[in-house]
């Protein structure tokens, strides 16, 4: 469901001739591992995005940190886009190929390389993901708690700066990435930061790369924080008459220190999807998921208070559980929120987008989103990470329809400058892509020169996935 | 008590005349507020370090965000360094002056802007101490938890990249700082983040400035998160027949996942030294100070979970309490331990490094380095921030002894080789400075090339606090 191009902001021109001496150079050195058919080009460039699919060159499956050197070295030869590839499920354009180039797929270096059980961490290939990752962890006692919904490589979600559900409690990749290996533009290896909980030496270049979506550096190890599989986990689900009751409900549960792990906000439209989809007879209207981890005796108390801050905000029942086949069930709405949306319209596509503001101007901020969806006629339920103050809109887009798709995204750029205006960001966890690039001058001002002066520097050809983040001039 | 100046690995010159035109520049413009007296100017280049005294060349006391600009042009136009400085209880010559130049002090910029409660944040001027802070909040119900013992600037503290005792609960500045305003080398004013609680829009700058050290950036204004005031605090003190045992102990502490705000480790000498001083009798062998922050019932689970850890690694009895005023007690010996060390040998200065390991390799590095302090023959206790592999050693010097200072530099030395040979770091909270500088390029390897690369196109003249992190070439 292509829009407008225009919107791409991207001024980049293909390099025909370097692409095709460095296509015919990784075709002959890569062999089988290098594709350049039309099906698996496009596939590399598709996501689940609303923005057209711009096709690398090719496509070479890395198998380790030299390959990808290799790989750098010959495109940085000649000058010619290099977009890291995890496994496609970001959302903002972030693996198009708008000048071309070649895609470097990480899928094939998905090995645990080392747990450190003791130390709470783990050293893995980019291309593992995070369902793959807790697999392997199933026996140790631990587990990555970053979940954010796809079930995408943990490269990519340091890319992204990925978060989700419980990033109320632990934190966002930044927090649970210790430290790094990357690929820079000139083909140098870089280690950064140590199995060290903190330190102080020197530049944290491990936060500069997470978020960074491969346009510093490409991510060929992470050190990553594990924590322990709580003992109990107890969850459920509280109505309330209406958002902001809710939302003073989530402010009063932070503000009283409850280290709840999860807290989701689901509106009426999502709610009324989710019965129809999930054949649940949840009470129409804004709803919270909750989850808390720890001990049998520490999730109860949890539950207990959050039940009282809830009565007191004017909410229902809470109805909750620690029986794990209970709290499946009651999470399950929330957990099938993105194809019971699509059972709203079906037909349709879902355009999935988010912001983050204060918590003190969530309610405002999702009311007159609402308001705003109703006076266009768009179905767009929502759902968010109230606990972090960032939701989602998945607007429903009749592909074929044009004037719609219009509709959605003038409605998609007022909710990003609405967000912004409330001291908030045009993305909480989706990140920047293609899809974003015309709100950072509004958002970040001066800083965003910043940032074009640290691309310039580390990658001064404009080689590392270009036309991402950073707007060229 | 200068060390050799060799070890600062400086090769930085001075500017006399671009020096002696921005000093008659300020003191004209900022009349009282410029400060040139050898007291004054000694006192800004002094602090807590054992590194010689480098005096700016002079002082200006600035006002606000716009003050900032104006010198900073003034010494832009003039090729004249810039030292930012909040309280100067940093430990590595952070606010020395190598190639002279101005020292900015921010003290008088120490106002709270903003109280958002609700959303657990505030905005500050850099110069408030966190101390100042706190007493601030006092009323709201929340505090501002990092504590790195001296009632440092938040500003510094945020350069430094700053924690302390409860770090390993509540994080370190780059987890509690939402969003900065910085005065870049070129004057621009760079305001990064915004108050929502997480983003993905973009290259994290807030992450790149905490840990800078003023060499990309004078922080100006920052966003801090805060917490709720906890409802319960018990703490408590726990020996081990051995550094290993007590280690052990803190390892499956963190596994269970009790949230342990504080978990502090001794060794037998700070023990005796806290005896001495504080008037305790605590048993004189490695020793565990440790503090839980929850609900009444909560800290209490707490610490019997904990009881039961410590005696299944043999340690002996947890003695922990609830009430504030035995508490305060029990804590005591562990908030005199610099008095304390210093009382081990009156007239000696005491040398503060620290070193930070993975908890795995704690007890190994720790019974090595007093290994090595023994056959040194110096007097150095060791306190740690056990939880997060963090800890301190205080070697106590005659300032006039010269074969002393060097064996102590010898040792230092040896101290951070062993402790990133472990996959540790130089500095788990001190930061870089002029004094750890050498350790760098072992530590990081390649990645010292990218932290230059940042250094060099956000600072292209190399004003911005020379000398310190990232060494000229």
């Amino acid at each position: 469901m292509p829009m407008s191009p225009a919107a791409l902001h991207m001024h980049l021109t293909r390099n025909e001739p370097g692409i095709e001496v460095a296509v015919g150079i990784l075709a002959q050195r890569f062999g089988e591992r290098f594709a350049s058919s039309r099906a698996i080009r496009e596939q590399h460039g598709h996501t689940t995005t609303w923005l057209p699919n711009q096709a690398p060159d090719g496509v070479v499956f890395a198998d380790s940190t030299e390959e990808v050197v290799e790989i750098v070295r010959i495109c940085a030869q000649h000058k010619v886009p290099i977009i890291p590839f995890g496994t496609g499920s970001s959302l903002e354009g972030h693996v198009n190929a708008p000048a071309g180039g070649i895609s470097i797929d990480v899928s094939r270096m998905n090995r645990v390389l080392k747990v450190h059980a003791e130390d709470l961490d783990c050293v893995v290939q980019p291309g593992i993901t995070r369902k793959q990752l807790n697999e392997f962890l199933r026996d140790t006692g631990l587990f990555f708690p970053i979940d954010p919904g796809a079930d995408a490589s943990v490269g990519g979600m340091a890319a992204t700066r990925a978060s989700g559900t419980n990033a109320v409690r632990y934190g966002t990749m930044k927090d649970n990435v210790l430290a790094l290996t990357a690929v820079m533009a000139d083909g140098s290896v870089v280690h950064t930061g140590t199995r060290a909980k903190k330190s102080s030496a020197g530049y944290d270049l491990t936060r500069l790369l997470v978020g960074s979506e491969g346009t510093l550096g490409i991510i060929t190890e992470l050190t990553l924080k594990l924590h322990g599989i709580p003992e109990a986990i107890a969850g459920g689900v509280c109505p309330f008459p209406d958002v902001e009751s809710a939302c003073n409900a989530v402010i009063l549960t932070i503000q009283s220190g409850i280290p709840v792990a999860r807290m989701e906000l689901a509106d009426t439209l999502q709610v009324k999807a989710c019965n129809a989809y999930s054949k649940l007879d949840l009470q129409e209207t804004p709803t919270l998921f909750l989850e808390f981890h720890g001990t049998t005796a520490g999730v109860r108390e949890q539950s207990e208070l959050f039940s009282a801050i809830a009565a007191d905000c004017g909410g229902g029942e809470f109805v909750w559980t620690d029986k794990a086949e209970d709290r499946t069930k009651l999470w399950q709405a929330r957990h099938d929120a993105y194809w019971a949306v699509l059972g709203l319209r079906p037909g349709s596509k879902a355009v999935a987008t988010d912001v983050c503001v204060p918590i003190s101007r969530l309610a405002e901020c999702v009311e007159e989103t609402r308001r705003d969806i109703e006076a266009t006629g768009l179905i767009a339920p929502m759902v968010g990470h109230v606990g972090d103050g960032n939701f989602h809109v998945s607007i429903l887009v009749d592909p074929d329809n044009a004037e719609e798709k219009a509709t959605a995204e003038a409605f998609i750029e007022r909710l990003n400058w609405r967000a912004i205006d409330m001291e908030g960001t045009c993305t909480g966890e989706h990140g920047v892509g293609q899809g974003k690039m015309k709100y950072l001058k509004r958002e970040h001002g001066e800083a965003l020169s910043v940032m074009r002066a640290i691309k310039t520097a580390l990658d001064p050809d404009n080689i590392m996935n270009p036309g991402k983040i950073v707007p060229a001039s």
